[in-house]
């Protein structure tokens, strides 16, 4: 089956790297959804403003040529058990499609795009369909949900200095922060002396990790 | 980009007529996820037995060549009313992709298949996509569902005669019972002299709706 992008993700995120390994888990992290020039006509997004969440079934499209594997090694066990791929949210799978619940901000029907939180996708990504969230059918709170029962996420005490903070407008300022609290370093890396750069926005930001304790180096306009 | 059905959906509904209009509507409507021979090797399922619940990313098969609307009329808001596309769950979509999250009765990572209730899939349908449920990113409970908060399916009250009961095993009679109660007909429909056809499980099923009941006539094995 041939499948075409029906909209194009607009995101700060402009590498994988930072990339929030989950939707919903960078709650400040913002985006936009643009629908393709052939689908701003008429009202699809009519009524959509009405729900709280939408759903993303979108392209990993970094990863099409990629070896596909049937188990994987999610980064939520370490990176070293490895597990059926079709129990995991592997970008690495058959067919390549991403699914994501997003937090719907804003709605412009007439110009075709709408502006959500927590997205997990990188700038550019091909969006092949947009669903409403139904609480109703889409909601399982109770549900077992496997190794991600037992595992969570380390997260990293950020500091980000004045003399950085000053560089970047107030709302990046708290996305990023959010972003890098997540720990956006491959798995197995441990090197206190190593400095890590991310692109977020239009700045090139460099950091360093000692601990669980991540230090923002600088924030420049690229 | 071009994608490939991993699996293929078995369900007791041959046909489009009866096919629930979500996934988690009939929950004693049982089907199978039969992998496709290129994935049963390898260990594609180990760890799934730990989830509850999983994403299937599927296609609506039967719609492909079907003309596109930017709106649609949800039947849940009794066919009269638009809606833009995206802000539906309408078979009627560019791509003609489908999301449902069904519930796992059981899984054979050997054998290459997974038992589940709830689904929304007819018989033959291709599956792009097997997911993992996952209650901290997936369920937003209190989330507001649009059109779906403010209305819901009528249900009927079924008559299923002892001389039709006795035709079908056990399992497959409440299934079905739970099947016609969602009430199948079409949009519009009151005609109480009408009959209707309803292939399940290798039977013809018959029956007529006068107001709220729905009475079978017979189930004859085809």
């Amino acid at each position: 089956m041939i499948i075409e992008p029906i909209a194009i993700f607009e995101s700060p995120l402009t590498t994988k790297f930072g990339i929030p390994r989950q939707s919903g888990i960078a709650s400040r992290l913002v985006g936009r959804i643009v629908l393709q020039p052939a689908f701003r006509q008429g009202e699809g997004l009519r009524g959509l403003e009405d729900f709280d969440y939408l759903w993303l079934i979108w392209g990993f499209s970094e990863n099409v040529d990629a070896v596909k594997h049937s188990t994987v090694r999610p980064p939520l066990l370490g990176g070293n058990e490895r597990v059926g791929v079709w129990a995991t949210r592997s970008p690495f799978r058959p067919n390549n499609l991403g699914l994501s619940s997003v937090r719907i901000l804003s709605v412009d029907a007439k110009a075709g795009f709408i502006n959500v939180a927590g997205a997990d996708l990188m700038n550019g990504t091909p969006i092949f369909d947009i669903k409403p969230y139904l609480p109703y059918a889409d909601s399982h709170p109770d549900a077992r949900g496997g190794f991600t029962d037992s595992h969570s996420w380390q997260c990293l005490a950020v500091d980000m200095p004045d003399s950085v903070r000053k560089q970047l407008p107030p709302s990046d300022c708290e996305a990023l922060i959010e972003i890098l609290a997540l720990d956006p370093r491959p798995q197995y890396h441990d090197d206190p002396l190593r400095i890590y750069g991310m692109q977020y926005a239009g700045f090139d930001v460099r950091f360093r990790v000692a601990g669980n304790r991540l230090l923002v180096i600088d924030a420049k306009k690229t």
